[in-house]
């Protein structure tokens, strides 16, 4: 057997017993120490090794728990067969490759921001009070899982301010909270198979990400047309059980919003077709004129709409907190499954907002934000009116979320949607010549110079 | 037409021209004002009313945008046809249905705490200290969505901790955070679906839930004993690509723990067959004797296992952050399809986490940690050893998150788990007359006498 000689480093912070360990582990990996072969006695290798005899034993039980070596009583320490084959490849010696180290400040601040944000958009202030007031009041409660469906605490709030902000009468076990769109939109997918459904009808234009979920699961899809008064009911399927999603108050790109009586045709509709209607009410609280339009979900009586909304786009994007409200027979079978699935959004932060909602924050902020963005809307209306009225139509004005540009360029649509990034503006490409125009993250005061900069770069 | 004589209520919230949108928009519903009928004039309803013109103007303008009413130019506003077919049901009026209100302390005190909890497993005034420090000097990095595949800060600090803490070499590039176990076991079944393995072999006994997940994406299955050195490698399937899921470090119902030698077979089992290892070291950290046993993952050569972590159970219960280290090709795999998946796991906490281990704090808690429990796992061995020796056995007692107990009784084994839930200790079936016992949630102080108690219900 070769000497034990390991090369210590008292700079290292790992202690001289791992070292030691390391040393000795890999001298039995590469067969330099082989099996059978007799480790020296504790006190012979503190002798030679200059440690002490404490450190030995350290390092030797250590060797013995994970199997390198074995003792026998009254004789010593032997090395174990380690490895099964001869023809085992010897692993190459662990080599020291800690990344790079730079701490979180540098690290945040290299993080590319693509797009610009407003910093006035939320007042992280009144949200830090209400988290410390549960990390310091509440805390217990932070030692047990969350609920799968959501904490009832703001699975209650949410019932209340659905029923004044939008006449959504339902009570708290028909909410289900999740993490996002996306999740929330798989929980449907797997409750509408249960019941036996495998067919959607999409908007088009539409919500991409939910159309692939869909697909992912397996669902058969119809485009179903949007016309000025929102979803063309008559090209809904008749002859198939499906779930129609849609955006009755704005749709995303087009801002068709559906009117009452429509809105009524199609609940027949569902009724009549033993279907679905899910309802992706995404930006109702930011729209400017009067009150929201009315959820159809508040029209309904039959017990067939299926309602989603979310809080990333009113608070902020990195909260993700989404729900849906489903009709009274989907959530029991719901709360069926419930135990097969674990909440993945942050306990910590659902009880954060229900504490701002119950305050008052919340109602507060959305008065704010809703003014705000009327603002940065006429700001950005009038700005493109004067500089760029000649070559950019702005259409859908009525979300406090984006607005659609038409752009007549000779540019193509990738090019002009780079250029605007250039800029930090973002911006997506619905077809052709429209664009979708999220203006609403932009400082108010930079809103000017930055349109006329777009305007002037998208001519030149 | 009927007049229009709204009650209205001053002590309401809801403004006047909302209780008259109200009050109208039902009229119509019902038929009490019918299609083509003409409304009256804004200066005639605000005298009947009592309200002034402007609020009788808000009120039209809502129905307006909603489709109840219409406008003819130079004559005034006229009901909209509402209702499609003329069988159509009506609406029962909206009833008020907001659930009633308790304010959050009593909620939360209202919800049943069935198991006990001790707070001395965690201090939230370092986690608070962090969690400001984020929201008050990093704010602004909120206001974008999270990394799909997890914040690259905190991707980084679990890079450097498991150099350290296992022995595990991998790159930030390689970690994938996800929002619990249960997430990351479907995000890998994803990508071993890609790769064209579509077989799992788990650990038997092993943990339910993970088996669920494959079994519910199609994965087919074979159950693999365990011997007192782990995993039975010998009867791993020979014939067909396959995971092998297990927790070599400390099987999670009978601890048995492979030793090193079997570790290396295994390994080279997974190159012979072309197959991978998932490596779930669920409670390394946590583990009494020596330093925790290295990882399978940084023993390997030839990037064949995935190495699955999690810090719920050494944070706190309601933090869900897990992760996995993938080979070079499977991170690679997953960053071409991270764009179509959103990071459902908290980005606030994610950064608090990565600021909590570069400060130190994660390392000086996991140190307290391995004392307290084992302080507790003496205390729990001790007590049941005076007061049960004659019929409960303690199997099992290297891990600091529970122990095995072996119970000889005449009782059916759901009425001990029933009497052991009576008095808050949480206790799961194993299999007939064995039982999982977390008994690290129990606060030290009350371990003597809780389980004095226990025995006690139990030998009754």
């Amino acid at each position: 057997m070769k000497a034990i000689l390991p090369t210590l480093d008292e700079n290292r912070k790992r202690p001289y017993y791992l070292q030691l360990y390391d040393y000795i582990s890999n001298a039995i990996i590469r067969g330099d120490i082989l099996e059978g072969e007799k480790l020296p006695s504790l006190r012979n290798l503190a002798k030679s090794t200059g440690l002490s005899i404490t450190t030995i034993e350290q390092c030797y039980n250590q060797l013995l728990v994970e199997g390198y070596i074995f003792s026998k009583a009254q004789s010593g320490y032997y090395v174990s067969k380690v490895f099964p084959h001869s023809e085992t490849t010897v692993p190459v010696e662990k080599g020291l490759s800690v990344p790079q180290y730079s701490d979180m400040q540098s690290a945040l601040a290299d993080e590319p921001k693509v797009f610009r944000h407003d910093p006035g958009c939320f007042d992280f202030n009144k949200w830090k009070k209400c988290m410390n007031k549960i990390l310091t009041e509440y805390s217990s409660t932070l030692f047990f899982e969350g609920d799968p469906q959501g904490e009832s605490v703001l699975r209650r709030e949410i019932a209340r301010y659905l029923y004044i902000s939008r006449g959504v009468s339902c009570s708290p076990e028909q909410i289900i909270i999740g993490a996002g769109t996306q999740q929330i939109t798989n929980h449907l997918a797997t409750i509408l198979r249960k019941l036996g459904i495998e067919h959607v009808s999409l908007e088009s234009p539409g919500y991409l990400p939910v159309r692939n979920i869909f697909r992912d699961r397996g669902f058969s899809i119809t485009d179903v047309v949007v016309a000025d008064d929102g979803l063309v009911i008559e090209k809904l399927p008749a002859n198939v059980r499906t779930a129609a999603y849609l955006s009755p108050s704005n749709n995303m790109f087009t801002g068709a919003v559906m009117p009452v009586g429509r809105r009524y045709e199609l609940l027949n509709w569902a009724k009549a077709n033993d279907s679905y209607i899910i309802e992706d009410d995404y930006d109702s609280e930011l729209r400017y004129f009067g009150k929201p339009i009315p959820a159809l979900k508040s029209l309904e009586n039959s017990d067939r709409v299926i309602y989603l909304g979310s809080f990333s786009s009113t608070l902020f994007a990195a909260v993700k907190i989404s729900y849906m409200v489903l009709p009274a027979e989907m959530a029991w079978l719901f709360s069926s499954m419930a135990a097969d699935y674990s909440q993945t959004c942050s306990k910590l932060e659902q009880l954060t907002l229900a504490l701002f909602m119950e305050t008052g924050n919340y109602r507060t902020h959305i008065k704010k934000l809703r003014n705000l963005y009327s603002q940065k809307l006429d700001l950005v209306t009038d700005t493109l009116d004067q500089a760029a009225s000649d070559f950019i139509e702005v259409r859908n004005t009525s979300s406090g979320m984006n607005i659609v540009l038409k752009v007549t360029s000779s540019k193509s649509s990738e090019q002009l949607k780079k250029e605007a990034e250039s800029l930090g503006l973002p911006i997506s490409v619905l077809e052709d010549d429209l664009f979708i125009f999220y203006y609403n993250q932009l400082p108010l005061a930079e809103i000017p110079d930055l349109l006329k900069s777009l305007a002037a770069l998208w001519h030149s």
